[in-house]
């Protein structure tokens, strides 16, 4: 038997909102997939040509586009900071909904205006996403990459402004930050390895049954 | 009164084992500091002129090279990761103890030299560190940068072998891999950003203070 079909799900917010959409395909996790404890990496499904690994969202991205994960889930915000060609994203999963915002304190911002910035330091976790967001506007981004923890950076002074996923915005009000710029929005995708599109004739169904679910769930 | 002193502490294992130290030196920590679930970054302590900032080890990094901390607790594996010309390491603080080493899986291992090698493709959270260790020694050592679960990447094809932290070795064992080379012995660092070390007078007396009790504690 040909070795399974690895998809690969980020672990957290995105796989709770995956886990509906693997069913609505036909694909059931072994319970521990869910249970955010276990500390294994690889999940069988009642399919037994396809296997699941949980593994962080930038990972995600690394192991589908080697082609070591054939399918994966994966935030646009993901797609856009790597942008790997090996990569292809044919199905917008509508989970996962958040937006990549500029925050600043709000002292800041009460006297901010992005529109005439030309020259900006930022903390974020997606340093060329960043870049390119302002350089196609004429500013340029000066990015210190953090992995986490970026509303620290204005107050201890690493950087005026950050760069980060905002969902419902609690986190920047709990620490004084206001969102001052919409740079993208982002939702999850599913991605395929380009090569594994052409040679493995399972997946071209897998990604038609995925197409599907998001129809099926968005009509009703 | 001037802004406190910032003390960077890496999220996890290493936090346990850093504060007895820290209470060796006069600074109590907040209860919450030690509560995993705690979703502050900042934190105060019985001393009004020092706070404690809790981050990922690579930020710890981060936050102290750019002076956004004063002080910082991180392991030599990061430090040599990132290589700040702005950070002075002054104390080895004794703690975090492992090593950082080649692994791949058993039935590899069996008939496998490392001597032999002169280019390895490995998965690894430590690309720079690894490129270097091995160019020292005429290998050539493609990386892929990964960020966890890193024992994936052999049985998925990712890459045939890992670099990664080892401490009791259950990890690599649970996943059929083997230790075939150290390429580091990993203790944690007080690390210091040099512009504060000169400038800010509190600084010397609690790097002082941790060398200290790293000697009292060692010698009992």
């Amino acid at each position: 038997m040909a070795d399974p079909i690895i998809i690969a799900v980020p672990k957290g917010r995105i796989l709770e909102e995956a886990v509906p959409l693997l069913r609505a395909v036909g694909v059931e996790p072994e319970a521990a997939f869910s249970d955010e404890d276990s500390r294994a990496l690889r999940f069988h499904t009642n399919r037994s040509d396809i296997d699941l690994i949980r593994v962080r969202a930038f990972d995600v991205a690394t192991f589908v586009a080697h082609g070591a994960a054939s399918l994966g889930i994966v935030g646009s915000d993901v797609l856009e900071e790597f942008a790997y060609s090996e990569l292809y994203a044919p199905v917008d999963l509508g989970i996962g909904h958040c937006r990549l915002s500029v925050a600043e304190p709000a002292a800041l911002a009460a006297a901010d205006d992005p529109r005439g910035w030309s020259h900006i330091r930022v903390a974020t976790k997606y340093p060329n996403l960043t870049r390119r967001h302002f350089e196609a506007r004429g500013v340029g981004a000066e990015c210190i990459k953090l992995n986490g923890a970026m509303e620290l950076a204005p107050v201890l002074g690493l950087a005026p402004r950050i760069v980060d996923l905002v969902s419902s915005g609690r986190t920047l009000k709990e620490n004084g930050l206001v969102e001052v710029e919409v740079i993208a929005q982002v939702t999850s995708r599913l991605v395929v390895n380009r090569a594994a599109f052409k040679t493995r004739p399972e997946v071209v169904p897998l990604v038609d049954a995925f197409r599907r679910a998001v129809e099926v769930r968005d009509a009703a």
